[in-house]
């Protein structure tokens, strides 16, 4: 595909259609918009940037660049860490981030309608303030609605109460050409046809922008109370997980941490965690309508964990104790991060009772490759955040190394049956692993289906099928 | 597309590929597979139906197929009311009611993997033998979990767990051109590419043949309570349900039911309803991990209920009693089928708080038309169930009247931001009105999708996109 390069009459006629101060081209151009939170898959600067205040816009800029044959890139906040919002064939950077309204709250349908830019945060105090609970909690918080429908995005509370796309009623989408679909709608039930929404969810920009959403909303449970359970080794820690899904209680989220990542996290945000005494921990969550409904299932699961080895139950019942320990652990990324000048990153998700076999493998490779790995993540839902960390090793040594690394942790993922990504998603950096792992057969499905949104692949290019 | 009519030598290949015993072609096949529940919706023969036993003999029939350009439609029971189980163009109807066998039951990881013939009801059974709960529940127990994959079936529960597409993990699907894939994964997180798994979910059969199928269950509750709801009418019954949802207690059913249909129910059980005294009535159930736990919870929607009305709340807590309401809301459409020489059915969804309103339309077409409707539905998830009776109206007046009616029904429903189907489908009966419902450009995405999985047209063709 021949992508035009823009010219100063297309800069002038993107104007013509949003308001000059809102398309900035060339060397006006933030540089951050060259990357997304993993600069290290590479800078690419797009030609021009639009931020688009609606619908109508969306789709003139899109008529306009399907008529000319010019990649766009739909962007949200810039969160991601796969590339998935960065122009890497350059042309127009599509900016979400001004369509931020809080359209509705609809509490007779317990429904929230949203445009795509609106801040995760900002979500969850809108509904909150109502009672109301939107179940997803990716933790990066400063995410926008959009890109987590995007990225089909998980996070946390998944154990109970599973991920974004069981979330979404119906989306508006302007579609390459500029057309507007609206696929779902105002109800939970639907057999009309292929659910073109959720072939959305999880497309990462690929086949459509999505201009506005309506979410489901669950009423706001009356309790929630934390454990935090430490445990002599990593190895008694992850094999409680299977004991407690198997048991039946049912947490909202089972967190899995060890000492190292603690310690990162306390420098990181120069406070101290609760409990370091012990090398790994689990970190539970509990929701419910009262606190008995709550004690019976916690209690229960305190008395699994002190059987399999675990040294104590912490339980923090308070808002101010809550937060001494999910702050932390909302910091891990960038605490992380912040130990060391680069470093590579997968989101490989694995049945959850073949957690303890993966995380003892990824240790495995730290030793063996004496390359510094940090892991943490998801336990309750078998998806896992594996840091591969540069430090002070050269950049030839750390590229070899970090390409054999990374081959051998998606492998082990898929031998157990997993998936590439949990709810990072493909972007432009793990296509070669995603094809290894669905094989040619889906990635030829896939291109079709791309075909058939985008004949002239002028949509994200470049990201998920290549 | 130019069909290839079967021959001798095409039986007999077939019967190389699947045993003899399982190929049966034309005067030896049973009249039923020319119909499904609404044979109003017309007889199609097919000219060979083999029934297969694995995966591979799916594969090696649909290669042959495909080779051949023979046209191939499968099927569970036979229990769908759209006519997406009919041969339409004859060839081969590929039966999967033989492979019925439960693979297994996952207690650590939660899930349970299952051939697509396995019927609901032996499904329920074996999980609640373990303590767990697959939460989608559709009315007609006899249907396979295969169809229901394909309808996206929804039922009662859908109202607190939502519905058959939430229970998906992961789909063995055979391609039309007989390749093997395997969609989703063990796990609940997933953002590796196109959820090529959902569009399969709800595809009628049109993409892909599903072969196994992993579902994810959930802890069973330990108590179930319901209440019959009495009202002195329609109105003031279904106007008591945004204010139930409203209140965020969560009832896992809310269904409404008429004093007509429950009498019809009556007479075809040869069994009395607890109480026929009202006009309009609401059955609620409420699940949970303790009796307390519910009692909270049902109180205050007796309370709601009574101030809206409600002559009375009657309590259903024991097995037995729950048995004497939900027994006869089960056999609601069998009722009125055995009430009427022929019918016409619709299955629209309509945002949950627009039920009162859609429900006094439909009663207002009964009178314009001289036509008995009976209604009765998914009052907590806004999906109705409307029967259009003949009883002694000539085949000429019945036709004229049946479109019309039909025409008004779909279209009201759109107004109020509704959806053609909720759970039964499209088939082939009701193309012209999901076209009608959301336009040419979905309608065009659909086709170009259907030609990527299909591109030869032999499976399943002349359904959902014609």
């Amino acid at each position: 595909m021949q992508y035009k390069k823009l010219t100063n009459a297309d800069v002038d006629n993107l104007k013509g259609i949003c308001s000059s101060e809102r398309v900035h081209a060339w060397e006006e151009i933030n540089e951050d918009y060259s990357h997304d939170e993993m600069p290290e898959y590479g800078y690419y600067m797009p030609e021009a940037v639009v931020e688009a205040v609606s619908t109508e816009e969306v789709s003139a800029v899109m008529k306009y660049a399907y008529e000319n044959s010019i990649p766009v890139t739909p962007r949200g906040s810039g969160t991601g860490l796969c590339g998935g919002a960065v122009p890497i064939y350059g042309g127009i950077l599509l900016s979400l981030a001004k369509m931020n309204r809080i359209l509705e709250l609809d509490e007779e349908n317990l429904t929230v309608t949203v445009e795509p830019g609106v801040l995760l945060m900002d979500l969850i105090k809108a509904v909150n303030e109502k009672d109301l609970l939107y179940p997803p909690d990716p933790g990066e918080k400063s995410a926008t609605i959009g890109g987590n429908i995007m990225t089909n995005a998980g996070g946390m509370r998944a154990v109970k109460y599973g991920v974004t796309r069981d979330y979404v009623m119906a989306l508006t989408v302007v579609l390459p050409s500029g057309e507007i679909v609206k696929l779902g709608s105002r109800t939970t039930k639907n057999s009309s046809g292929y659910s073109l929404k959720d072939l959305m969810i999880g497309s990462e920009g690929t086949l459509g922008i999505v201009t506005e959403i309506m979410l489901k909303l669950i009423p706001a449970p009356k309790e929630v109370i934390s454990l935090l359970v430490p445990f002599r080794d990593l190895d008694s820690c992850i094999d409680t997980v299977p004991k407690i899904i198997k048991s039946k209680a049912v947490p909202t989220a089972i967190e899995f941490m060890q000492k190292e990542v603690i310690e990162a996290a306390e420098e990181y945000l120069g406070k101290k965690f609760p409990d370091k005494s012990s090398d790994a921990y689990l970190l539970l969550s509990f929701d419910g309508t009262s606190r008995e409904e709550i004690e019976n299932i916690y209690e229960e699961v305190a008395d699994i964990c002190l059987e399999a080895g675990a040294v104590d139950v912490f339980i923090s019942d308070t808002e101010e104790r809550q937060e001494s320990i999910w702050g932390p652990r909302g910091a891990f990324l960038e605490a992380i991060k912040s130990s060391t000048p680069s470093m590579d990153e997968c989101d490989v998700v694995v049945p959850r009772n073949k957690i303890a076999e993966y995380v003892r493998y990824v240790n495995t490779l730290e030793k063996k490759y004496g390359v510094r790995i940090r892991s943490f993540g998801h336990a309750g839902d078998g998806n896992i955040h594996v840091y591969l960390c540069k430090d002070d090793l050269d950049d030839e040594t750390w590229k070899t190394k970090c390409k054999e690394i990374m081959k051998a942790l998606y492998e082990k993922a898929i031998e157990l049956d997993g998936q590439v990504s949990g709810e990072h998603g493909i972007g432009h950096a793990k296509i070669p692993y995603l094809r290894g792992s669905i094989g040619d057969t889906q990635i030829t499905l896939m291109r079709g289906i791309k075909k058939v949104f985008d004949p002239k692949n002028i949509l994200n290019p470049g990201k998920i099928v290549g």
